[in-house]
């Protein structure tokens, strides 16, 4: 039973919506009407020790920060900003108390700078390891919100940075391969305290340009996917456009990983992967600069089903593969496309 | 560094409230202005393996319903009703998907009985074991709320049933006691499937009689310790009244351990812990038999600060014990008061 398998598993006991309830199990988050104007956007997202994240080199100034980029991102993706924290942290008897202070310290100052606080929570002895879970709330106008089921064939698939590069820095982290030079500097920083493209998802969200919108948290292949389901759409992605393989040459040779791989499958980049009319190609990338970052377009929603990649050949051919989920598994292990 | 060693730090942190908030952390929930009528609460419970349950005697539905009960006993220990609900379910790799779908089964039910369901959440690897936090949301009326701070000398304080129950059941089914007879049910009842007193709770906040309420979770010398430092108020516990303490006694024949001091230390009743002026006496307990519950009141409500317990002694004469937080630990390993 995998984790989409649990998640459909629940959602069929779940029950009916209410009327207070716009979107359940599904989405970014789940939407909560607020007044006539505005909704309420809630996420839950837990980092557990070894498998989210190793202490032996992630700084907990840096995770803690984390804890609130990774559930931030899910408001920020729906077009919201986060107003509410509520934290529960597990922590073994004992614990390291000048290790903890340093993360609650990261965490409230990111939660500063995304402008939300924490109201609440719990604090628990996890004997088996440090697992922190944060619940974010936030807000949103309700004719603004973006879903993951809006997409429509034709229209522009777009990212909003570069792939892959939270994966690499694990990698190179993992390994313990120090850096040569500066170059894997960006990897490093992107795994162990990525941004949250919040303020992009609100001026999107308020563009009313865009529509459908996620964040990118389990890999390109993974998420377009999603995207693509909740559509009733399929989508098309080319290779060569593709942002941040250039970024990703020099560890791809020390570690022997396939830069492709990381790119379309590696997880956590926390980038936003949206729609829209190719008629608002420019529109959508003067927006992006208002907020400092360059997205770029990686593909087309099309009609039917399935995510596939268009690869030129060395021929001048060029070949199409399906990647949806798990669909990518043959490029697993760096043994290319 | 303990529990309430960490919470001041986070709050010290999460810096200022803003207009929609309430009241924060401090309380059974986080309150948030919803209209002009009402609010919502907010609260985030986990349950960590062998911290909190031990797989080896509770059976996997009614850990589920457990999971519902101890943030659902939140909401109702505020006046409020559950909504709706985010679980992030933390499991190690190829666990017992049997177990797991009746852990399900179970919290789902549960949720249909308190009038709340799932709404979102996550599923994340555990390898260091099971690990639930649920986030539940919750309504009430603004002018209804009730908080711990609300305490007033002279109040009579209530307990909304028998205590020391939950904690007798865990070291009874610890330590694989059998039932001589059926005196041990209700205590193993009582730490496997602890039902909240959610019903009371909303009634006893409509009938507008009560000045401060929490759930009791930490057990009431700690319990009580919190709500009288939140009202400013010191408070003084009967002995003879604790209600439980002749459901307490084969077990505490049978285990060696203290009745009086589960009573007053054992955590995970769940039951309600309230104040108010002792002209409201049977009134409140009408609104009590309407739940089907026997409210008892075991003691009052003083000027000044902590907790003592006051004890008859053989000669006639009676002792006063500081009871607040850790003040009962001279109780503790049975050795009797």
């Amino acid at each position: 039973m995998n984790e989409r398998q649990i998640i459909e598993y629940i959602t069929a006991q779940a029950g009916p919506a209410d009327g207070q309830l716009l979107k359940g199990i599904g989405d970014d988050c789940a939407v909560i009407r607020k007044d006539d104007q505005r909704v309420w956007l809630l996420t839950m997202d837990t980092l557990v020790e070894s498998v989210h994240f190793n202490r032996a080199f992630h700084p907990p100034e840096l995770l803690g920060r984390k804890a609130v980029s990774v559930n931030v991102s899910d408001i920020g993706a729906m077009g919201g900003k986060p107003v509410f924290v509520l934290l529960s942290a597990g922590m073994p008897h004992g614990f390291d108390e000048t290790w903890f202070l340093a993360f609650v310290r990261g965490l409230t100052e990111a939660c500063r700078e995304y402008g939300c606080f924490i109201i609440g929570g719990d604090t628990v002895a996890s004997p088996g390891g440090l697992t922190f879970t944060l619940t974010v709330i936030g807000e949103a106008r309700a004719d603004q919100v973006l879903y993951r089921s809006g997409a429509r064939p034709g229209d522009s698939v777009w990212v909003s940075g570069p792939l892959g590069l939270a994966a690499a820095g694990l990698e190179l982290l993992s390994r313990n391969i120090e850096p040569e030079n500066r170059a894997f500097d960006p990897l490093r920083e992107k795994h162990l305290n990525p941004p949250a493209r919040v303020a992009l998802g609100q001026e999107l969200a308020a563009s009313g340009r865009v529509h459908a919108m996620m964040d990118l948290s389990d890999g390109l292949a993974t998420d377009l996917a999603h995207l693509c389901k909740q559509s009733g759409t399929g989508a098309r992605l080319f290779a060569p456009d593709l942002p941040g393989l250039g970024m990703l040459a020099a560890a791809a040779r020390r570690t022997g990983c396939d830069p492709l791989h990381w790119a379309l499958s590696g997880g956590e980049d926390f980038e936003l992967l949206f729609t829209a009319s190719p008629e608002e190609r420019s529109t959508l990338v003067e927006v992006a600069e208002t907020c400092g970052l360059k997205i770029v377009p990686v593909g087309v929603i099309v009609a039917g089903a399935g995510v596939t990649l268009i690869q030129p050949e060395a021929d001048g051919t060029q070949r199409e593969i399906a990647i949806s989920y798990q669909g990518f598994d043959h490029f697993r292990n760096g043994n290319g496309g």
